[in-house]
């Protein structure tokens, strides 16, 4: 990895080193976001590669991973060449795309084959990721989340790691306030889930505990380092879900996401502010730092929707099964009924 | 890397995937103090393996490790087999022999021949760190200290960096109290060094902070978890080291190492008690940190050397030109005088 303002520009050298075959290419995968943005031309493209705008209005689909895929494989056949490495440049959808992108260029059949723990057969592509958004740990995750047809669910494989990523502060200073928080808060709220969960070690703990220290810094005294604290605090929560898990939120937010197209970073902080009886001290702080940013949450998203939806929420909710112990201890499912759940959506 | 009591166990698989010849063997390099502790028992030997035992009473010199390079190419001849990797079990010592020992297997010439920055041309063989001791930062660090025919000086290259490392801190459990707190100094220093340096980043800082906090909780407020801190500890203060730089008691004790043969982790706490001039709060805690620990430096260690050899430490110390600028900045001449020099050495 590279740390530190400015660092993007080492991109070019990184990537001279994965050239090895003169009848290769690279693949940048560009949030469409930065269509018109200077960083798009900064983009160090070489004879050959190509560069892919995405869109991530919504999350990514494993419908859209399997289109992305099999452009790169019809472009690699058009020009005769191999794919060297895929690139992701955005936030975690974008870098989650990247990924799985990655990892489906060396495995066959659709990325939905593969939501689940462990399936992935052949070593991914090499593959970077460099954020242009803080908070979620995608660029340190062994995860890439896609909504599939029947299920929102990861990638979780060793293979889904970035071989390099380049964390760059001030390709994160553009960012929209709002966007900011929520994706800030992604990292927060798994911070508060990890460090409270019973899948813990000192590894994660460390990470957690530092992770946690430089959000407060940057959403409650924020300063002219806001923006590279905010990396950090993103890669050492990444790092501490290396022996943790998220719990609760993370798991409600799935179903609110997969049912209402709900983006990642809201869909946690919608779900977190009714979760007080499993994580007290993390909601009273977490809605402090609403109240400094001045942030208004979407409120009555659940109450219109039919039974049928309400219950497919709850049904990609469970899941999340690691999430729940991790919450809850073994015994989560005397806690978490399909009542208990039905209940918190139904509040929100 | 892996990280957790036990892991250890884990170390015959991490292995299993390197191990892609018939005709290839590992190296284990294993710290001599082991050769009658069950820990020797449970390294995972297979056929063709070699386990050597390697003395560190001494600080690791160029010429041993041109000798343990040597005597693994006479092994790979004798076996007609090909070395596949390098672990290395045991303190900071041991870590950086079996780091330049994987470095020797792949690059022509005498370690000596590499001791500085970048001067490395091949990659190392695969090679893997396991820590019996926490502090030194070796087990991440991206050099490997030697001791040379004219100086004490790393061999500093991307390739010294460990492909693996297994942090088990059940392995640091009976480490002599002793040493133990002079080689959880080695942190405490390198991190006060680093955090009051002026090359330092955020990814330096976040490291480095979360050493620190740690290291306070294992050496001021000490609980069953404490190995695992101090593993923790010693991870993060050498990760920290990636965008940062030691300062004027490492320079300082590289000399004290040189001429007196000093180990790194007592040469830092001897030097160290002298620097409250450029180190005011930390030197105060450190010597809490004694105090709790019931710590008696020797004293008096070179009044009694020959001028020539009191030159020979200043000299030494002045090559570590990269610490003396962190610490005092591109002035740094100006300040960290010979006669300075020489003057903070009798008082030792």
């Amino acid at each position: 990895m590279v740390f530190g303002r400015g660092c993007f520009s080492q991109l070019d050298d990184i990537l001279a080193e994965r050239r090895t075959l003169s009848r290769g290419f690279m693949v940048f995968l560009l949030d469409d976001v930065f269509s018109e943005h200077p960083l798009k031309q900064n983009v160090p493209l070489q004879e050959n590669d190509t560069l892919i705008l995405v869109n991530v209005d919504d999350e990514p689909k494993t419908t859209y991973v399997d289109k992305l895929s099999a452009d790169v494989k019809a472009y690699a056949d058009n020009v005769k060449a191999q794919p060297l490495g895929v690139i992701g440049i955005g936030g975690g959808s974008t870098l989650d795309l990247a990924k799985a992108v990655s990892l489906m260029l060396n495995n066959p059949g659709s990325a939905a084959d593969y939501q689940g723990w462990d399936l992935i057969q052949h070593p991914a592509v090499y593959h970077a990721g460099i954020p242009t958004l803080s908070g979620t740990g995608a660029e340190v995750s062994r995860t890439t989340v896609l909504t599939g047809p029947e299920k929102k669910l990861g990638i979780n494989s060793d293979h889904t790691v970035f071989d390099q990523i380049v964390l760059d502060p001030e390709l994160i200073a553009d960012a929209p306030a709002q966007q900011r928080f929520y994706t800030g808060m992604d990292c927060y709220i798994h911070c508060i889930e990890s460090l409270t969960g019973t899948f813990l070690n000192q590894f994660s703990r460390s990470y957690g505990e530092k992770a946690l220290d430089l959000c407060r810094e940057v959403f409650l005294d924020p300063g002219p380092d806001s923006d590279d604290k905010l990396m950090m605090a993103s890669y050492c929560g990444g790092m501490s879900i290396a022996y943790s898990q998220v719990g609760v939120c993370h798991a409600l937010s799935y179903g609110l996401g997969f049912v209402l197209g709900l983006h990642h970073g809201i869909g946690n902080c919608v779900a977190f502010d009714y979760l007080s009886e499993f994580y007290p001290a993390g909601v009273k702080e977490f809605r402090q730092m609403m109240d400094k940013h001045q942030i208004e949450l979407p409120r009555n998203l659940v109450a219109d929707l039919s039974n049928d939806q309400i219950e497919t929420m709850v049904d990609v909710a469970l899941v999340l099964e690691p999430l729940w112990e991790n919450a809850l201890g073994p015994d989560w499912r005397k806690i978490a009924t399909r009542e208990k759940i039905r209940d918190l959506y139904l509040q929100m």
